[in-house]
């Protein structure tokens, strides 16, 4: 690895300044930096002939959009562990003898676990964005890959990114549902529908070349647009995008273990004695088994105050789209679907919206959705007494989680709860120190586990309010540090810590562009 | 007037080079100019506290986005003569002392009239874009304003001139029916609906500060969203941001002229003949009274011979709205209202979809609505013997007139017609020298008038078509030369010709940026 110069950033984190040509900024805070300079300007084109841009198949449209050696392409992650096209873009562009390629996805999934030889033999020379899982993550952990740092960002950061020219996108691939001949695209229709395009949109705004793969392709004007034509230089038809049913990996069964069932009966507790069941709420409940729970719990709560929200943000379930459909919310904003109810009800529901990942969070634009949020409700591998949150790294060392949303939805919402276990086996999740800190404390307002709950100092006027409610009575508050003592307890007496290198294989961007943490590599064992 | 270095252009006219320090690429052919460079790029930009951007009024809009003297705003014209926002923005600018501002309208209309004096005093010293009527067409035809022409854009052209950084834009002033607090903004809803908002669309993504203007403000989160919150600065609230009734301006009744009905009817012959009253046939309409009276005899056409259109391309009117109603066309693609029915329709059908006028008809992209037509029918003031059409000036040499959508919209379908009367009272139509250039012969097809018809010679594919149909037999087929000859002799012996000085007051741009024509000066009567 290149001669690196290390420094510590706010949170007390060491950070790379630089390592070999690449500089970096370290994080001064959720707020520490301003937008500089100006958007990143694409070339200008045209193309004015009335043939249709369908090409018969992803070779010819790598050979049409002239991609090079070292180039960047990118990837979006709608089909979840359901996607082709990634897999099948890259093996192409190996059998077509192309070298040193930069991935830039929003965000990779076990499936492409058959490309890791490609990324071993120079054909994928770097992952710069998104995040990795599975075989590819550990791979990426025990540094047996591109010789630097891979880029960790949130879905916020990543279209930040994009837009200031930190991330350059030379050719996007773009897969989508159903396209019509000439690029206009969306994710409701066709065979294999995956919902809300928001992850892509950036791409399709500031990559050089835009390519568009599907495997339906209907009459010109497709509507609704969701990808228009303007910004796209092919279209490549294949034979299957991918498996919608891979959507809901990992995401969609509700807890029925009765202590992560308490967490989010707790957390529903927590915000009525907040005073914040009430008309007009707002919130974001991502994917996974507490966060869901959680929704059911807000919903019949809703039900029974007799109050109306006004949006819900997804990541989209079908628990939320039932609050639609029930009149307990008026709108969803949607720029991803996690089960194939959020996709249904997207096509079918003129209040379900579909936004961008620019929209939804991106932190350098004169507005987003999630600083409209009430609350939202966010997981953790680990928490640190200064509350800040470790979701990318389990507490062995390894990256295998995505940023997602987390950095976007805790910086946004006007209270930020984190749920999480006090304990997982031997992994104490209440810690001194996270592995790897993925959101800052500062962001991070309520953490409720099974042992308790703790509010962040910070936060006075959330303390008081909790304090003053005949509704918080049976639930019990702890500081941070009480909560941690419990946490080291239930986990025995060895528990489990990261063995590092002192070589960095990962850096955890903040959604500004700052690096909050780095991921150091897993030493052998 | 500043020095002026003249050339002629590939049309043979009259263009400048140069004027003083602003120079200018002359035309070179319907697809002579080349995209160049990059896009432009506004600065970045963010908005991180949670409240919400409502302000005031005007005055105070103004002074948050810091509009200093010199600098360009931009309008748009949704409401057509019932817009209130242009006049009210530039007396707030008057008042509050501010000079030398230079408008970037996307049209003006009669309404505006009031702010003439205001042109007159050196608050607004410019127009670069759109088009201007009425009074203040007829005050720069006889160069009383400003001191060099201004300029004459197409709706795409605007777009482009915007994307590539050629007309940039200070602060754009965008009225909208109804935003939230936060600046997602439509114009279906409100008090006072005006459709689409496809004009202001590329304003949101590339003026450095954007206010909009609006007497509705609903809640958090509007949809659908025409402009996102993420390009708005500002939200300024005013008691009526203009009068609805003012969209159907010159534009909703059907002809009840015997000739012009025969025109429309001999055009919707042509198209049989042609072999294209088919399915997937798609088509543009404008307002006026001939073209609306072209749809409904298209519309009757099409039901008759049992034909489902694709799609019609808006400026909307209820003739449009009608054939989508009853399946005759399955979409709409819809910038702009042009009733009331348009409107509504746009509200409620899911097939009626909304788009910018970036993708109605800008060249400099990769791909364009206009480009998917198989005909257009546009109007003209003149025609010369080579079909390059009028329709910016009168053949008295004032210019009224907007170039609207007519280059893009001729330069796209694959069969352009032009319907006009062969005279106007002493004004010979077809004739050897059109007064000002706004769509190049070589984009003309088909030209109808009440005394027969032209097919471009260009067009041997068109006049073999049509002279092999038997539909044609009873129509007319005369030379352009002929058709000038009878339009003379209609005009009577002294037709109407403009008397000009060698001063330009106007340059009309082509769609791709390059310079059609001059507009010179009227001499003093």
């Amino acid at each position: 690895m290149a001669e690196m110069e290390i420094v510590v950033n706010s949170l007390g984190r060491r950070v790379p300044k630089r390592i070999g040509k690449m500089s970096f900024k370290p994080f001064t805070g959720a707020y520490g930096r301003l937008p500089e300079g100006r958007r990143y300007a694409p070339p200008m084109k045209a193309r004015w002939d009335k043939v249709d841009k369908i090409v018969g198949g992803i070779e010819e449209a790598i050979k049409k959009v002239g991609l090079k050696d070292g180039m960047t392409i990118s990837f979006h992650h709608q089909m979840r562990n359901g996607d082709h096209t990634l897999n099948r873009v890259v093996k192409t562009i190996a059998e077509m003898g192309l070298k040193n390629i930069t991935l830039a996805p929003t965000s990779m999934f076990p499936v492409h676990n058959e490309i890791l030889p490609l990324m071993r033999d120079g054909t994928i020379s770097w992952i710069n964005g998104g995040s990795v899982k599975s075989d590819i993550g550990r791979a990426v952990s025990r540094g047996e890959l591109f010789g630097k740092p891979i880029i960790v960002r949130s879905h916020g950061g990543r279209t930040r990114a994009i837009e200031e020219g930190s991330l350059h996108v030379d050719v996007a691939f773009i897969s989508v549902p159903v396209s019509d001949p000439f690029g206009n695209a969306n994710g409701v229709g066709g065979k294999h529908p995956c919902g809300a395009l928001g992850f892509p949109w950036i791409d399709s705004v500031y990559a050089d070349k835009v390519v568009l793969v599907t495997d339906t392709i209907e009459e010109y004007p497709l509507s609704p647009i969701s990808i228009p034509e303007y910004r796209v230089d092919y279209v490549a038809q294949v034979e299957e995008i991918g498996d919608p049913k891979g959507i809901e990996f990992g995401t969609t069964k509700i807890t029925t273990d009765p202590k992560r069932l308490g967490i989010a009966s707790t957390t529903v507790d927590i915000i009525e004695a907040l005073g914040m069941i009430r008309d007009g709420l707002s919130f974001q409940a991502g994917a996974g088994g507490i966060s869901l729970a959680v929704v059911k719990f807000l919903h019949e709560r809703m039900v029974d105050r007799k109050v109306v929200g006004s949006f819900a943000l997804g990541g989209t379930t079908e628990f939320v789209v039932k609050m639609l459909e029930e009149g307990v919310v008026k709108k969803i904003l949607d720029a991803q679907a996690f089960d194939l109810k959020a996709v249904e009800s997207l096509r079918e529901n003129r209040d379900h919206v579909e936004i961008s990942h620019y929209h939804y969070g991106n932190p350098f634009n004169m507005g987003n959705a999630v600083n409209k949020l009430d609350f939202c409700f966010l997981g953790a591998t680990e928490v640190d007494t200064d509350f800040n949150v470790n979701v990318n790294t389990y507490s062995n060392g390894y990256l295998m989680q995505a940023t997602g949303g987390h950095q976007d939805a805790s910086a946004g919402a006007k209270v930020t709860f984190v749920t999480c276990p006090v304990a997982r086996k031997n992994v104490p999740v209440i810690r001194d120190r996270v592995t790897t800190v993925t959101s800052p404390g500062e962001t991070v307002d309520i953490v409720v586990t099974d042992a308790g709950v703790a509010i962040n100092p910070r936060r006075e006027d959330l303390i008081k309010r909790f304090k003053e409610s005949s509704i918080s009575k049976g639930i019990k508050l702890l500081t941070i540090e009480e909560l941690k003592e419990i946490s080291y307890s239930a986990a025995g007496e060895e528990p489990l810590e990261a063995k590092t290198t002192d070589e960095i294989v990962a850096l955890i961007e903040y959604r500004d562009g700052s690096i909050i943490d780095a991921v150091w590599r897993v030493a052998e064992e």
